[in-house]
């Protein structure tokens, strides 16, 4: 399986979370056409008011490298940026289990 | 929304990664009849040999309390302990995104 899954923990600024997620879940409109992008799921910490997860599964590792080049994903980045404090991403391999398509 | 996410990240004792992916794979099996189970996908690690994370979204969190009842569930656990040197769950709420049931 060539699959790609990548996890990113995103800290918002103190305050500034929910006007993160809401950023996040407009521009995830641009995935819904894009083939390669198989989940992408935005939640919140239910521990850290400041905290965002989100669960990225893409066909392989090269769709989600074409979906950095994207017009649409690019202006969401520069928008997102100064509510941001930090990522952590994780790269990840899916190797089963239920759900996974 | 009532839905419920939990990342848990595993760190398997040096060298039994495999075996611990192997187990858990075996006892997603329990999970297919699971109506309240929506997602229970394993991932390893690409950057840390010892490193697996669990994505696992549950219609509500006491579908996952009531999962933790199973004796199918409970024996994996059980045989699971003995290869794992830590778990750290994270609580999440999913808030949307593309893929979410």
């Amino acid at each position: 399986m060539n699959k790609f899954t990548m996890f990113a923990k995103m800290t918002a600024h103190p305050g500034k979370r929910d006007e993160l997620v809401r950023l996040l879940l407009e521009s995830s409109q641009n995935l819904e056409d894009m083939e390669g992008c198989e989940l992408y799921i935005i939640n919140e910490s239910v521990d850290d008011p400041d905290v965002i997860w989100i669960t990225e599964l893409w066909r392989d590792a090269q769709a989600h490298a074409d979906s950095l080049k994207n017009e649409g994903v690019l202006a969401v980045i520069q928008q997102a940026r100064p509510l941001i404090a930090g990522v952590e991403p994780i790269r990840l391999r899916p190797v089963g289990g239920k759900g996974l398509i």
